[in-house]
């Protein structure tokens, strides 16, 4: 057995607390990753305090894991001890579901096996996730990540990465497209960078004036208040995509306005309440608003691949693993530009 | 001037009653059409309420118009007396904006004239629609429709016909694709011939089992009672695309589930009050929700075309003029298979 330790929530209501579990021995078509840094996504909160159904506890957050290959199974072909190497939301799915085959893991019909709060597959045993020491995983569900790259900040491109990547590809975005992130956060910086890498003309839309200097620092060209009424009014019928990031209640229809003809609001936020969508907000200009989740295997690795490519990483402030319930509470007033990362070093010593 | 003589709604409140008018000389650009046949949509109930904001009274609805040219203007090429013409849910638009420019003149940046309740473009000459026995229109606007079809089935393609295969077309539905129709009234039964026509397997979802039968006699291919959870359930990610025609308050995540990954639905109607929509109800399966309007006149004459090629029609309920109030009576009971269509020649008498 490998010996990991982690922190992990005990109940919906209390800190995060050190937690020390086994892994089993590795598989022949696993890689035991020594894990360097795990991003920390707002998921994690909702997860560990039971806000989106009852939580499997001891639960040990984080899907926003890289770090080192320190052994592999004795059939793995992608991977050698000394690789870097990548998890993200998911560790397995049927394979065999249509969406399996066509290389899109996370929208797997019988329900992809998270990285944490699930159960391996067929098992009952729990899946930790990457506030640990290491973690094991299928090779085939594991990312290559290029040694260019500051490893701290490739980190939240496993999920806030994918999570904007996914879509904007989706929807083919690109030159003369004009896109608006609503919601500058660990997902928003993604998608405004995103966005603008692919040629996109990029516009922040944000509650808060002090935004626009960070929007404009991390590629977006304009900037709008959303409180103000001559700007909101004077954007309508403008963008071919807006990525909606907001989880806070809001109302769909407040920006479904500003689409043009057969534009398309990304939904990629949950919030507690359903938005309400009036039927004449949709009809006058056939736009849609659509969800997307993650992406997959294949195209987490296309991002990352684009990501050393075009030097992009995400913003992070990187914290020591005993700083996560404080990192909680700051992320709940958005108070982190843009993603905490812990340093898993920080959990060794 | 022409004289017309037509039915208005005089206020939001009273039945309608008949009234004369009269339309305009000829222009150089214009086609007048003796109206043969006027469909009766439930949007003419709407705009004669006042249920959609103030009309302006008095109100001659109607645009689902079929007849033919009695009169052409001095620049006309496109149209000659006696031909078949038919003119749906608007007269005019821009010209100029992108939409226009692209063929889409129903998503007129500056807005589309309507076939009624609107103003003739830059000034404040009312426009009256197909309850009357003559419309003048540019030709630009008017349709051509083939004398293979009989003429009072053709009239509600105007409408229903292009706002149903407008979505499917947009969405390249055919062979392979997976159909759900909700609601089979006006659109619904034009939605159904249209799926079943491109290809599709068409489903009808329905609260009401008296509708299997004549759903299945229209083209489609199955049948699902939304109060049964257990058919419900088993329909789960099961369609590429949801007709939703229903106007009366419903919720669309009670549907949205039943969209396979990347599926959506496609709104027609228009709800009194918003429609909740939690968001993973969207995100879990990357799935949809659009609007789309009528179609502009080059889709419109495809679709008509189309039609008169597959031999598809309306299936009419034909009235006269005086039994105006008592349809739309039956109407707001969903009292009719499936439109209502005035033979305006009981208006000539």
């Amino acid at each position: 057995m490998i010996q990991v330790n982690a922190y992990a929530a005990y109940d919906a209501k209390t800190p995060l607390k050190p937690f020390s579990f086994e892994r089993k021995e590795l598989a022949p078509n696993q890689i035991q990753i020594d894990i360097l840094y795990s991003g920390v996504c707002h998921s994690d909160i909702h997860s560990a305090r039971s806000e989106w159904g009852p939580a499997k506890y001891p639960l040990v957050p984080g899907h926003e894991i890289t770090g080192r290959v320190i052994n592999v199974g004795s059939s793995v072909t992608k991977f050698k001890i000394g690789d870097l190497a990548g998890v993200g939301c998911f560790v397995d799915s049927c394979r065999t579901c249509p969406s399996c085959r066509e290389g899109e893991e996370q929208y797997c019909e019988e329900g992809m096996t998270g990285t944490y709060n699930s159960f391996e597959r067929g098992t009952t045993i729990p899946t930790y996730g990457g506030y640990s020491t290491s973690i094991s995983v299928d090779e085939n569900y594991a990312l290559h990540i290029s040694e260019k790259l500051p490893l701290e900040g490739v980190a939240p491109l496993l999920c806030a990465g994918i999570t904007t990547y996914s879509p904007l590809r989706y929807l083919k975005v690109g030159k003369g497209h004009k896109v608006a992130v609503l919601g500058l956060g660990g997902l928003g910086h993604m998608a405004v960078k995103f966005a603008a890498s692919f040629g996109a003309e990029v516009t922040m839309l944000s509650a808060s004036p002090s935004k626009e200097a960070d929007a404009k620092k991390l590629g977006a060209h304009n900037f709008a208040l959303t409180s103000d009424k001559n700007t909101m009014s004077s954007l309508v019928n403008t963008f071919d995509v807006i990525i909606n990031t907001v989880s806070a209640q809001h109302n769909y229809s407040d920006y479904t306005g500003l689409l043009r003809k057969n534009g398309t609001m990304v939904i990629l936020g949950i919030p507690p309440v359903p938005s309400q969508v009036p039927a004449f907000s949709l009809i006058g200009k056939r736009r849609s608003i659509m969800g997307s989740l993650i992406g997959g295997i294949a195209e987490t690795q296309e991002m990352l691949d684009y990501c050393a490519e075009h030097n992009i990483v995400s913003d992070v402030e990187v914290i020591n693993m005993d700083y996560i319930n404080e990192a909680y509470e700051r992320m709940i007033k958005s108070d982190v530009k843009y993603r905490f990362v812990i340093d898993m070093a920080s959990l060794k010593n």
